[in-house]
């Protein structure tokens, strides 16, 4: 089964926002085994729309749009859908309304001619559950007679790309099931990818390709599939009863903000305290003010004592901290930018680790609150901080 | 001029990676007074991207295809440029070699039938560099006695994309220049662009236009083009010479995080508190224990508590604080999911507000931040909170 995708937005042609879109559509389609043939992108302008569609119909078994289903009039695929199908604007008894969750403009999914025409909104957090809860399900009985599509994904943190590539230098050789690799700021995802017309052969092959994988990098593997690290420490902390609490001054939050992006996250978050200006880290957290003149803001010794500062101000079992240099400005020679200390206050005991994360700041800033989430990984893994 | 760009890369298509090469080139050629019409991505296979790239001719005055260019055999950008054009393989007469500063695959820019063929590399560490240092020149000189497109972006918040349209309503029949719109959870932007075939007509219409939208919207416009609220909101306590302090609930931390992206924001944001238990809310910010069993952790009463709180423990001239039921759990009848409290503590006054947002968590805690750094903006500007 083969599929395009279109998805309209003059912003997206122009740049002014990256299309995750494309990107979310194509994972899903990928894992439920449609092969994703194309991707475009048009403006808000419906003729060339209907162009690009009237083509994706010659190609496709599925075609999938997104966009241009709110209230404004820039907003014309349902019309220009119906223009090009020659039907008219009243689709009601052909096609189905996808709910959306979220927003006020539903999907709409469309069987013509052997065809699978899918409409969904624009906004990437209405599209999402619009596509999990509606399309998905339908997809996937319709994908249950055709080729497969099998992939599976690692995610790693603390090992470089080129290290990855070179422990898997072998591997690299096949071609299916096939590896591929990807680097994100602090993290390295390595993906194993197997087609084949039956659905029982793919998952045996690409089960003993993983495994192999799985072997040889086994401590760094954070992660599988959708899978993200402030998941995955989350259920550590949930299921060993733990609370935690967070000192963060290079990160500014960013911790805190990602380990309750998680659903229920408070029952192992107390809270935290964002200890930018050392004023805080010392009246606040208690860090000696000895420490902070003469070890200096970014040092092992103001990160210690914030881990255990913030353990003790809010009753927390863990206390985690950072304190680094995340740029453009405040680095020296001694102290460069992407100095970053990481300090982790347990109840018997605190560690403390020193990095350099190349890059600029958001990738320092990113690539901190993965080194510390794994800290607190590996240590409730009982493995040493 | 009107522009195409051709994406090759299965990877792309089953997103397994996301396409910046497309947002850069749509930035850059926007930016350059190019018109971008559409942006196609295929996999790697010459027969489909042959089939696009004759289309792409037949509509477009540049076509740019990234990737294709290096030594394997999946790499045949410029075969299937050559056949298409019915060119030898021997192109060097007619091409000029773009020079890549960093990879090993040049790139190739060819003038044929008033046509612009120009081919980079895929990696976006080899583009870009490939890009600003040939094409860039190259374009500018082109564009310099061609067609001129201008765009201008309004960010707004506080009113929702439908309210927006309906006070447009008017201006948008209007085709050049035109208005379209963008909703993001807790924004709406909208976009006004010409096109022209002189240089100087398109600053003035689009000038025109900008002008009229933004008397009707003022209120509501907090940034244009890049800026965004972290930087308007940071630039106005910068220039104020204001410091802030933050309380998170259910935020967690994000909006501290979004202020801390900006470099420099050291100067204002003095740190914060993560205040997801109600046990930090009561000990630490001093949120009196009869008002979070009285009132609820979530309450006006709670909100204006937690701002001057924490604005006194950090010794900030602001104190802002947010209080609310992201979801998915937590909500009530009397207190649904998306009831948001947000105080903001100053030095002579407090006030709060009251806020349901629509969507799912990610989107509540988007449209709380939003909403939160949205009123420390309307405040330093002079108006009420």
């Amino acid at each position: 089964m083969r599929a395009e995708i279109i998805i309209t937005g003059t912003e997206l042609l122009t740049g002014e926002v990256i299309n995750t879109n494309a990107q979310y559509l194509g994972q899903q389609l990928s894992q439920l085994g449609v092969e994703v043939i194309l991707h475009t992108t048009v403006g808000d302008c419906w003729k060339r729309m209907a162009e690009v569609f009237r083509q994706a119909l010659g190609c496709s078994d599925v075609i999938i749009t997104t966009g241009g289903l709110g209230p404004t009039t820039d907003d014309l695929t349902k019309e220009t859908v119906a223009e090009v199908l020659e039907l008219p604007m009243t689709l009601d008894e052909a096609a189905r309304v996808l709910t959306n969750p979220v927003g006020t403009a539903p999907g709409v999914l469309l069987e013509y001619q052997e065809k699978l025409i899918i409409c969904l909104p624009g906004p990437p957090f209405e599209l999402i559950p619009t596509f999990a809860t509606s399309v998905i399900p339908y997809l996937s009985k319709l994908v249950g007679r055709s080729k497969w599509t099998i992939s599976r994904l690692f995610k790693l943190t603390g090992i470089s790309e080129s290290v990855v590539q070179d422990r898997l230098k072998d591997l690299c050789l096949l071609e299916n099931p096939h590896i591929s690799f990807m680097a994100k700021p602090g993290e390295v995802h390595v993906r194993i990818t197997g087609n084949a017309e039956e659905p029982d052969k793919p998952p045996k092959m690409v089960d003993e390709l993983a495994e192999k994988v799985h072997t040889r990098l086994e401590s760094f593997i954070f992660g599988v599939d959708n899978e993200v690290l402030e998941d995955v420490v989350g259920n550590l902390l949930a299921e060993t009863g733990s609370t935690i609490a967070l000192a963060e001054s290079c990160t500014g939050g960013l911790i805190s903000a990602r380990l309750t992006e998680i659903p229920g996250s408070s029952r192992y978050l107390l809270g935290g305290v964002v200890a930018y200006d050392n004023k805080v880290k010392e009246e606040i957290l208690q860090v000696p003010r000895h420490v902070l003149e003469n070890r200096g803001a970014v040092s092992e010794q103001t990160a210690v004592a914030m881990a255990q500062g913030v353990r003790k101000l809010i009753g927390a079992d863990f206390g985690l901290a950072v304190t680094g240099i995340a740029g453009p400005g405040g680095g020296s020679l001694e102290k460069p930018q992407g100095l970053v200390f990481i300090a982790l206050a347990a109840p018997d005991s605190t560690g403390c680790r020193k990095f350099l994360f190349p890059g600029e700041r958001a990738a320092v800033r990113q690539g901190t609150a993965n080194a510390a989430l794994n800290m607190v990984r590996l240590y409730l893994l009982d493995k040493a901080i």
